[in-house]
């Protein structure tokens, strides 16, 4: 497992100017990580190493799989040696999330997901069936959140961010108090990994439902971004950039805040505005 | 199936103005795809609307299950009366690709790849093997094209969006001849499947291997991403934004030449400079 972010040397090319230099530069980190339940394979995510444990509580969380810390009786990072896999390079060291569930629940999911292969789409009769049904009820969360609160959040996270300075290649979420202050930050090359990443500390560390906080994220906002926020009880979720339709369809559906082009001092919000107060 | 944006009422709030105004705006469309070959659903990815047989065509390309374009009998967009399955609301109409390979493929496939279990990175010696092996030998390919092109390339990219400068929420590919004529733009929620457009459509209309051509993405370039053109034989790939580490190094195994941050008038070469002649 290398670092989050790797040095090498590039060629920059300024087309008016003189021309070529060779220089050192950043890169963002990015690896494959296995995650297998009891064995199996089950995902394979191309990640920036780092909070690997997190990563697999959050997706395990956002996937439905588990409920809860208690679900989990370990996840163990592998290197080659307690795989029990050969590994002929070090490539794989340090890549494989190796999980057990409790045994009630990994039998159960034995017979419910991974022997599945059912139609993915086809056979659901809805949009809404897409969804992994959520625990928490978002509506009931009665936050109030100044509008220059969440201007100022994207500010916080880039003063949060370690590595993005360096690469500019790695997505962020920042979790926030109501009042703005900063609970958490992850970072990732890929934009669903930092919430996972979030979102697996906070399942870890006993902290779900997020009620009262606020997710923020570098990018747009998806669909699979708004339900991981759902899921994790978080009543308003900001982006820097757009929202796409079926985000802000559900988050109206589902009582979430969802704020997009979080920028400058302004922001459009698409759903759950109630939240939000429009004063600094 | 709805169109490639949608309209939806939004809360502008600006922080220091006066404060809240209601409007529209456009949202980039999200909907659910799902691939099924031969009845069994293989992939289920969130895309826009719009291309999707070519879309279907590029994923199934890109993943290895075909090598051509006569590996497929059909494809199928299908709304519910087609698909053989009950729908009970309208929104998996036209969100389902039913493919048909040709029969010797699709026997060989349900040995190799459906049926398969294996851990997905442990049981693999190195990053190598994460690769689909390429048909096309990107080191024969001696395009050589003017640093003046590739800076050109984001400005046509923009020209020829149809979609971004409505809703802010699209990723872009589009390929180009080595002279930095516009071949193709295709846009999409997801930037993986804005590539996958453009190599379905490539490969349906026997453009296979993309010698001579430059592909720009919109964003960053992953391993896939970078997977994805050295697959489709295309020699140059420039980003507006950061690669990642594992980016860079397939690239440079792959003889493939990655340009990254090329915006403004500049860039940085990550692999293959041999290709870029550093002037106009």
């Amino acid at each position: 497992m290398a670092g989050r972010s790797t040095r090498r040397r590039v060629t920059r090319i300024c087309v008016d100017d003189p021309g070529v230099s060779e220089r050192a530069d950043f890169l963002a980190a990015e690896e494959p990580l296995g995650i297998r339940i009891g064995g199996q394979a089950v995902s394979l995510t191309m990640r920036t190493p780092g909070d690997d444990i997190d990563l697999t509580a959050g997706f395990l969380f956002s996937e439905g799989i588990i409920s809860s810390a208690a679900d989990i009786e370990s996840i163990r990072i592998c290197d080659g040696s307690q795989c029990g896999h050969d590994h002929e390079t070090g490539d794989a060291m340090g890549n494989v999330a190796d999980v057990t569930l409790r045994p009630g629940l990994a039998t159960e999911l034995k017979r419910n997901f991974l022997t599945s292969s059912a139609c993915g789409v086809c056979g659901k009769a809805s949009i809404a069936e897409l969804r992994v049904p959520g625990r928490f009820r978002l509506e009931e969360d009665l936050l109030q959140v100044p509008a220059g609160v969440l201007a100022g959040l994207p500010g916080s996270l880039r003063s949060a961010q370690r590595v993005f300075d360096k690469t500019g290649g790695l997505h962020a979420a920042g979790l926030f108090s109501g009042a703005g202050e900063v609970l958490a930050v992850r970072e990732d090359v890929g934009r669903h990994n930092a919430v996972d990443k979030i979102v697996g500390w906070a399942l870890r560390g006993g902290r779900l439902p997020l009620r009262g906080c606020l997710l923020l994220v570098s990018g747009r906002a998806s669909f699979e971004l708004v339900q991981k926020a759902v899921l994790a009880g978080v009543p308003v979720l900001a982006a820097v950039s757009a929202p796409s339709s079926l985000a802000a369809e559900l988050a109206d559906e589902a009582g979430l805040t969802l704020a997009g082009f979080v920028r400058g001092g302004s922001m459009n919000v698409y759903a759950g505005v109630g939240r939000v107060i429009p004063a600094r």
